[in-house]
């Protein structure tokens, strides 16, 4: 597979720290990113905002959990149109943290994960820092 | 922003390596993403597969290129369904290496960025690890 040759090539925007904030609000799934040894995990969750954290959930048994380190972790949500070859980014760079871990689930954390099975752990990456860019057709 | 509440929540399913470099050349556009201290950095770029490595491209004053660490990278795709609640994603862990620096850059490589700008570094994620998994609506 081979990328089409950009006749038009676009330009690169900063995007405004509300711009980005807007487009977490609007998205539903994003992808939790962080350190390993051997370069990062980056896995897509279903996710609600809270202020301004994100809060997605997960149960003790899955990949994602026995992974999860506590500590620094990056969010990302992205959009692309291949036609127009345009898009944007956004990350969250952050502190992730176990909010809470109740069985059942406490439902107020009004995320519910895609996949079945008892995802009691909510989770909580806190912003420190979230830089966006659009990519804009020229 | 709350996500809708699965009536009917999915099933998590592994991809076989197979499926995995099938999806890959199917897609334009995946993340790198590379450890930093402070967590990853997850970044959108379009691409070309050649063999089973992963082909992009970059200039050496963009953030991504002053970033970039050679060593350890992952690189990831993935696609969802709000509708259904369903998606896949793929994960390759692999090494990040500059293939070629040529100005003008070298049209071989057959990955032409979107974005404007003379990028003519040719960066390869050569993949040690590669895992999906899909979400299949029950």
């Amino acid at each position: 597979m081979t990328t089409q040759a950009a006749w038009f090539p676009g330009r690169l925007q900063v995007l405004s720290d509300a711009e980005c904030m807007d487009l977490l609000k609007e998205q539903v799934v994003g992808r939790v990113a962080w350190n390993e040894p051997e370069g990062p995990i980056v896995m897509p969750v279903n996710y609600a905002i809270e202020g301004s954290s994100i809060i997605f959930r997960t149960a003790i048994d899955t990949k994602l959990a026995r992974q999860l380190h506590l500590g620094f972790a990056s969010f990302q949500i992205d959009e692309h149109d291949e036609y127009t070859q345009s898009g944007w980014s956004v990350l969250v760079r952050g502190v992730l943290s176990c909010v809470e871990a109740r069985q059942p689930a406490n439902e107020d954390w009004k995320v519910v994960p895609w996949a079945a099975g008892d995802r009691h752990f909510a989770m909580r990456i806190t912003p420190l820092i979230i830089t966006g860019r659009r990519i804009i057709p020229s």
